[in-house]
């Protein structure tokens, strides 16, 4: 995995595709499968949310460290298969055959088949709307990662596929950071 | 624009397009581009952020009203065209050619020309990090729009096309609400 700069690492966001999160609670490594995140600023900072019945709540709490993975369409059913299982009773590195890596700021394990990993620390959790708000505290991707395609979930079941990219920079300079 | 059911309208969102959203400040009516938003849960509840520098962000403080509407690729230079000049010196709807429908529960205007619009009541905001938190009050579709790939923004002026779509539904059947 190659380091990035971190002022590029929301490009891997803004597009909304499905992401691992991972965490460590001191003891053991978990992911969880999230498609509720949104860009909150170019610094970067991110927003997800999440709620007490994830078992990762927990650790993202209490240690506020995780990392954001990227996974492509190649990954799919480990993207769904970690999603509907629970870290409570399942090492879900090893049952889906993922590896830790480890970060440079974080205790939270980088995903070594992810095509971008984003190492982030907690700065708030709205707990009104379970809000967790996340700064970008290292990035990486992976240059050698063939498939770039991430996918995108529905919410029933289905998911897109990444298809053709539109070039408007021209159009957008004013808005580019 | 065919109704439809409230508790679908977070598939819209989910996937992670880039939407318009309109207010009506009482005289006039105005919309944005937007890419940063996130589902909140399956009420429908939605966030998205913005922050002062924006026209639209004043009216929705105001009314505690918009509509989200998801143009297609077909629309991207619209889109992009929203979302580069200000709703300060442009009626956009004119400029752009777009047409507002009137809601049923919302004085923001629905957009015609969009595969699927939102009515929204904003909830909550949260200062401190500009996270405007809306529910769903209404949704509708268009039965006839041809064109179904919405469009992702990657956030360096390029945009990622809805490609093909993934059957995960056995698989994800313990989650689908």
């Amino acid at each position: 995995m190659n380091e990035m700069k971190i002022s590029e690492a929301f490009t891997w966001i803004e597009p909304g595709p499905v992401v691992l999160v991972t965490t460590n609670d001191g003891k053991k490594n978990n992911i969880m499968t999230i498609s509720w995140t949104m860009v909150l600023d170019f610094t970067p900072a991110f927003a997800l949310t999440t709620g007490e019945w994830n078992y990762s709540f927990a650790a993202l709490r209490k240690t506020k460290e995780s990392v954001i993975a990227i996974p492509t369409v190649d990954m799919i059913d480990k993207v769904v298969g970690v999603g509907t299982c629970s870290g409570a009773d399942t090492d879900k590195f090893d049952k889906f055959k993922l590896t830790p890596v480890k970060g440079k700021l974080v205790k939270a394990p980088l995903i070594e088949e992810c095509m971008a990993n984003i190492e982030c620390k907690v700065v708030d959790i709205v707990k009104k709307h379970n809000i967790v708000v996340l700064e970008a505290v290292a990035a990486y991707f992976d240059s050698l990662h063939k498939e770039k395609r991430t996918i995108h979930a529905v919410g029933d079941g289905t998911f897109i596929v990444d298809g053709r990219k539109l070039n408007r920079k021209i159009m957008m300079a004013s808005k580019i950071p």
